[in-house]
């Protein structure tokens, strides 16, 4: 007789070069689809309406990307992340192939870098996940760091070994899955005249609305992740914790960010890029999230005329609205009402 | 740089005779039926169970009109009611051909009357909504007004133009999607024996449940409809509003009050009317929703002796059991529980 | 004019021997199981992932056999208890052939036996319920008792008739609706290395995890589930009851437990049979759920080397880790926080 729970790997539990094979496929449904509305309220028209997707050359009504990138983070949280102290930050996050309701993804992880805190306690994980889908094409390849727990803090500190990542996802690897042809693409439809051409690199925008979040949406949203990190879901135990009570896992704010930006952005279609992001501080229920968004970059894609990419820094606060474009202060540190500096590419049709 | 982000029409801002083109078309799954079922309760057979649609002569299981209903209302949202004061009435209602999964629907609006209100504040607007699906067939057509803020009080008034609203919608009017042949339809699935000849006019019925809202709840149902009206969702500004809180979307109550119909009325399934309708009073996480239903008129269909149709008035309370049918005082004014009057036909089948 | 509300029935109206057709057929859709996984986190890979279950030699992703235990037992709700007291117990529970999202399941009961109890307010029914698909196969098949409210307490009672029941579900009726052949079947895509074969009798597994439960979660799941008892959705009433509070159906205790215990025992794909159960403790939202589980018996399958069974006891907490493995006491009581005593077979592969 065997112990046959799994407690979740320490941090020397974990070595550079290491590969993880996570457990539990997912077949992506049309339900899948209609809580990932229900949750967050998006209203892109590519995510909502097979016409609008047919309109832009695709078969039908592709999965929003952060969904399957909710999806392929939720596996790896039972190997890397279950005694996490904290998710640090992303880097490096390119869609693949664009995931249909019926298809199947599954994910991989390799250990790229480790590096033991000085208290000795504690440890920082690098992992690279490569989400596939059922004929083995990439769906999402994304780097994000960690803050492991040792569980002995005798043992041994391992080589430090820090991974050379990218300070955004390069041009040629972002990946367009539609096409525009003639006068196909209806702004009035897709909810906004404003196009690529029309966003200046530095301008910013509110997007004026705010949400409030409440336990059951959270928790209903991270389970159909099958994401189960512990201080999402145990009220009992968290209410020993030092905020007493359950974190809301970080992509709740991701995916409520991006709904947000809608308003300002909703030509911008589609994902193609995770650049980096870091949850600056937690949430909890009860918080009502707004966001605003700077244009980083705009940039031409390689023998495209049809659609072109922003790259933008969508800036998540809780219960402070965005009028003033709340961010750092002056010593460089995070304004505490900040909860999520996103930095991320996006598909957005040229005129 | 322009003002990219849609901050919704103000009363000065409509005109009579103009036409809007709402975005977000929206693919109805079976997601969405899922969704609609577990958040109301719904139990009539036709929308519940493909073999019963197929009993009735249909396809397959069609989406429940109230369901297009509040997903083509949701669109005009953004348009018509971002700075509503209150959602005055419906009038008009009629449902076209039935939609079914995979279907997807738009909606354009035509303003068909102004009226500023004699403070200068605010006005009521007539709209008339078109939703189609994607063979440009209508699915419903309805009237409704609303009272929305100016945004500037020193604007001119509009000319006053009344649209001429029906009271009810005509038999001619009424689609009724099904045919019943034989003995097909089988009451003990359908869960009552009462048929159309069943109920008399003036007949009224105590549907006995009460429902409990939570704020989750509402919230998941409204971001469903991609609804955006900032009421329902941000309790950071609401705490501030006169109410401290957030105000449920009228819809839900429509729907809940249909579902909890069904003990009384489980025969009839299909809303192929909305005669006119006002949300009373407003309700709030925590209420607990009854509901009863008044006959208003039986009538038969043209050429048919398989269905016919009920008109039905269904008043929802809150916090109020509906075994003493409460709806006006002597002074003709609601109840304080009641919370909506909704006046809509039903098609039910005949002996 | 007639009564057109149903009330229920009562201890006095029910007869052994009494065929009952219960309402409402139930087309099971994948927004469905996207609800399912979303409220309990359920992460089997047979009925997570299309790829996994043609990998068993099915044709597609069935549905959880609990999903099509809840939607029967919601159809028998409305007949056999919306005046129960309590439901007492489970046995004798088979699964026939597996549904896929498109079946359709109906439902009819049996009365098998009827005791009134000797303070003549009161009696317990047993019902025999079986859950057909549109092609009149068995899906489910079992046995439940309930203690119903007397409407009249001066009703005769009825001769006490008690059915034979099973002390669990007999290897013979296992339907086993899978096959694996040589390797195809994936540990590590499943979560754990351990097989029927690394399984002892007697062997104890906490589960570890928790999952608080919220009002807006266990309501959705009911809705879904068509099940209308007033003591799960009415709070007006509810908090003028003994517990003042909305009691969580438990089914979703069930489920939930069921989801936790992936942790210990990720092979375990299907389950084949409900022995026994009761429901030893009411739970409300705001409880955090746990569980454990003994291994109670391992049997193999007549004709099978690729799968065997096992039958395990599954116990949930409320508001108490299962590191002690609470159960009951000295004086064969159940702990206070045992909420769950749950008795069934799982399926799992073979070395």
């Amino acid at each position: 007789m065997t112990e046959k729970t799994q407690p979740g790997n320490y941090f020397e539990d974990f070595t550079v070069g290491q590969q993880i094979a996570h457990a539990t496929p997912r077949t992506i449904t049309e339900g899948d689809l209609a809580l990932y509305t229900a949750l967050y309220g998006s209203r892109f028209a590519l995510t909502s309406a097979t016409t609008f997707a047919e309109s832009m050359g695709m078969d039908s009504m592709p999965v929003d990307p952060l969904l399957v990138f909710h999806l392929v983070f939720g596996k790896t949280v039972p190997d890397i992340s279950l005694n996490a102290v904290a998710n640090l930050g992303y880097a490096g996050g390119k869609f693949g192939v664009p995931a249909y309701p019926g298809d199947t993804v599954t994910a991989t992880s390799k250990i790229i870098g480790l590096k033991e805190n000085s208290n000795g306690k504690t440890g920082v994980v690098y992992v690279n996940t490569i989400g596939v889908n059922q004929r083995d094409e990439m769906v999402v390849d994304y780097v994000r760091w960690v803050m492991v727990n040792k569980k002995n803090p005798s043992a041994a500190a391992p080589e430090t070994v820090l991974p050379d990542l990218p300070g955004a996802v390069a041009v040629a690897d972002l990946n367009v899955p539609f096409t525009l042809s003639g006068q196909s693409y209806d702004t009035a439809l897709a909810g906004s005249p404003y196009l690529w051409d029309d966003y200046e690199v530095g301008e910013k925008i509110d997007h004026i609305d705010g949400m409030t979040i409440e336990e059951a949406e959270h928790m209903i949203a991270t389970r159909l992740y099958q994401n189960t990190a512990k201080v999402h879901f145990n009220q009992h135990t968290q209410s020993q914790s030092r905020n007493g009570r359950r974190l809301i896992y970080g992509g709740n704010i991701i995916s409520l960010a991006r709904a947000l930006s809608f308003n300002g952005l909703a030509n911008a279609q589609y994902v193609a890029a995770i650049n980096g992001g870091s949850h600056t501080n937690p949430t909890f229920a009860g918080d009502t999230v707004y966001a605003w968004s700077e244009i980083l970059e705009r940039t031409e894609l390689p023998g495209r005329t049809d659609v072109g990419a922003l790259r933008v820094r969508t800036v998540a606060t809780k219960d402070q609205d965005c009028s003033s474009y709340p961010y750092k202060g002056a010593d460089g540190k995070y304004d505490a009402a900040v909860v999520l500096d996103f930095d991320y590419t996006v598909l957005i049709p040229r005129r």
